[in-house]
């Protein structure tokens, strides 16, 4: 519940519609894409900068907590509102109006709330899109405060190198609007001032605006299922067909048996592209794409990977067990089970690991080996962005077997894996997800004391009121 | 001079190869790679991060102004003293031991005092290279400072796009050491700090060590030189040439025919490419490039860019007057001879601008009409990265006409031109060379007060000391 006389000041700045209250209606925005739920004082529903900027100017000076909200599919706990039933959510989700594509400067200027779907829709006649590939449906402003990655990383990076600017609402007491939505690619004039707001959650600002770069649409894919023949055969495949690809190859993703196996089990549309064959203990699928259209005289693409798969088939040390270029829509269908997969095999306890690129199989190799001794009744179901060195690294718990859960048994296990993923490997607690309430705690581990000084002081200078679902001091 | 006691201090941390004062070694380190020339109170070159860092920290207490000092080939005037005297000059050019490749991350590690020329070397066995390419061979650290971009920006991005991390020496009382140096590719766990040490010029502290991202070796190569029918056709040529030849397209470089005139006139190995045909009043030198050998089957890259050429040329609204292929070696010959042209022709009054793709050319059309009758007497002499927004736009006096440079001549023609890039065609005063004592003006012009303002706040949190030949208060 909110003071009367704040619901009445921040109705007078968003209008009945800018304004949820009713618990019902509210519930959208109280829940998480991944089993968090909490409880807002209040829902607001700016819609354009000017409207974001009063509601924060508001809030920091009444010093109410402000948790932004963009597409809420993240998984961290990062958009939605604690259990207190204090916050404010200030969803981005009436932000749709603008829309300025410019086809020269290969670049759009969206509002923050444009869900990507939406976005590349009205992208499409331009021939350009926006080359950030999820299985979400996000809106922009949440691609940016998280940094996302997706499937099409290797080829294209992440959205901070995809984003040439942006406009923010900085959580000071005037709700300072600072305008970096320069459609410059080349502009070294001081601190690239964007670069805080991307990745960070929010804490140093709302996204309100973005300036997108805009990449031309493929017009050819081939994608091929490439079966190592162990794991430490991984990242010598990865080298040899970035050699002989270069920029051809958009994909490298690793499918682990089990993952595959989860998907099968749980997705019934689901085909398997083994057939009556066992399912192999890993899988790559690999894409190679191109941006025109096929042209008389030129090899087709898939007839470029079977080439390319045949040579690496004769090389010396063939790391290969098996390889066959197929359909990409079925290759994909398997890809983008695997997390519906995982879900429905047991209580999931997930991770969002990196590593350096050799590290990725170093990693899941011994965690196979080592987790059944420690942590009986757990299951691994891992797959991910092998070829930048990305893994959603699953763990599956049989709740039935004991009463595992209740007795801290989930912070044990989160614990033991991060200490592994970072002090052995030297991996990255969030690879593509971000920082929420539900890593904060590894942040305050594994962030050194000096760094989070200086991320307590820049927030004290940049954005000192309370927004954001994090504490980065 | 420097104080004795200081000097001694210094020099028990550098040892006796670390401290330069005599005044001709001195000269090689205050004189810039073009027109400045400043005054040292004193060299020093450490050795490894820790020399940097106790120099450092010495130099902050007792209240020394240092300018660090990379491979000295910038053209903003940021790594070389003033005129005072009173400047120390920190030299990264002993710190080159670390070179640590990691092929499978296609990453690696150096010391910042290593030549880019040096390590491209070091690297050529692996196939991978740094993908940014120059005219000049700085060291790696000052190419972080400066975030250059090059000629092969188009196709790979600028040094903040291939920069995975860093180490790097705030100018605080301590000299802290920040390691930044994670390999990994997606990190999403707080701010990314090493973005406020790229491109801002030393002002944060000093990148002693840097992890860079590496790609493959172009292996094939493709150069044509398109003639646009006109100014107004080159955007849109881009745009077909982007579409039809998508990650192929290496380079989209423009060279006015006076710059190419400059340059034949000046530069004796120059061959003329057009013969005894007219120079054309603008070429574009577009590359095309792909990282694996000459396959059976396929068809060669300079074919495939014929035949690109083709299909544009038989396009309804054909923007070309002219296209043909050639040899690589001689094509690129002209565009890096440019820059030496410029320099021969006359005094320079050089701008290193970028805009959105398509205001390139109109900013040139318009100061081609336009500057005639307001500065008489002063030449265009413009070329650059037309695919990335980018143009170095070179002014040249002709002094013999008339005592104008003395009177303040240059700054009212500085002024101007900022005044039409930025105002009227909403550029940068910085594409590629960042910011030192020749552009502190129009930073401190064209930064609103309110981002000025977070500057200052920003080197007062991290950096407090005085280090770097800019203020960005």
């Amino acid at each position: 519940m909110i003071d009367a006389r704040h619901r009445a000041a921040l109705l007078d700045i968003v209008g009945e519609k800018g304004l949820v209250e009713d618990r019902q209606a509210m519930a959208a925005y109280e829940i998480g894409a991944r089993y968090d739920r909490g409880r807002a004082a209040l829902v607001l529903r700016p819609a354009s900068t000017a409207e974001v900027s009063t509601c924060v100017g508001y809030c920091v000076r009444e010093r109410i907590a402000l948790v932004p909200q963009s597409g809420n599919t993240g998984l961290v706990s990062g958009s939605t509102p604690d259990a207190g039933g204090t916050q404010v959510v200030l969803s981005l989700d009436r932000l749709t109006a603008v829309f300025d594509l410019d086809v020269d400067n290969r670049s759009v200027h969206v509002d923050a709330g444009m869900k990507l779907s939406d976005m590349n829709a009205r992208l499409e006649h331009s021939g350009l899109f926006f080359p950030i590939d999820l299985g979400a449906d996000p809106r922009i402003g949440g691609m940016l405060a998280t940094n996302t990655g997706g499937s099409r990383f290797l080829r294209y990076g992440d959205v901070r190198k995809n984003t040439l600017g942006l406009k923010v609402v900085l959580a000071d007491e005037n709700g300072t609007v600072l305008d970096l939505l320069s459609g410059l690619r080349k502009n070294n004039t001081g601190v690239d001032w964007k670069q805080l707001f991307v990745g960070t959650c929010g804490a140093f600002g709302i996204i309100t605006e973005c300036m997108l770069n805009l990449e031309p649409v493929p017009r050819q894919v081939a994608t091929a299922y490439l079966v190592p023949s162990d794991g430490a055969a991984i990242t010598p495949l990865l080298r040899m067909m970035e050699e002989r690809l270069g920029s051809y190859l958009s994909a490298f993703e690793g499918m682990s048996g089990n993952a595959m196996s989860a998907a099968l089990a749980h997705v019934p549309s689901l085909r398997n592209p083994f057939r009556n064959a066992p399912i192999p203990a890993y899988v790559i699928l690999a894409e190679v794409s191109r941006s025109w259209q096929p042209r008389a005289g030129e090899q087709p693409l898939d007839a470029v990977l079977e080439t390319v798969l045949a040579e690496i088939w004769d090389a010396a040390d063939v790391p290969l067990a098996n390889a066959f270029v197929g359909p990409s829509n079925e290759m994909w269908a398997m890809r983008h089970a695997l997390s519906e997969g995982a879900k429905h095999a047991g209580r999931l306890v997930a991770f969002d690991l990196s590593f350096r690129r050799a590290d990725v199989m170093a990693f899941c190799e011994w965690m196979k080996s080592e987790l059944p001794s420690r942590f009986p009744d757990v299951a691994i179901i891992d797959f991910g962005h092998v070829g930048d060195g990305g893994v959603h690294f699953n763990l599956v718990v049989d709740e039935a077997r004991s009463g595992l859960v209740s007795d801290g048994f989930e912070t044990r296990l989160r614990d033991w894996v991060y200490s592994v993923a970072i002090d052995r490997f030297g991996g990255s607690f969030s690879a593509e997800h971000g920082i929420g309430r539900k890593n904060q705690t590894y942040y305050d581990i594994y962030t050194p004391q000096k760094t989070r000084n200086l991320g307590a002081g820049l927030k004290r200078l940049i954005s000192p009121g309370r927004v954001g679902a994090v504490r980065f001091g």
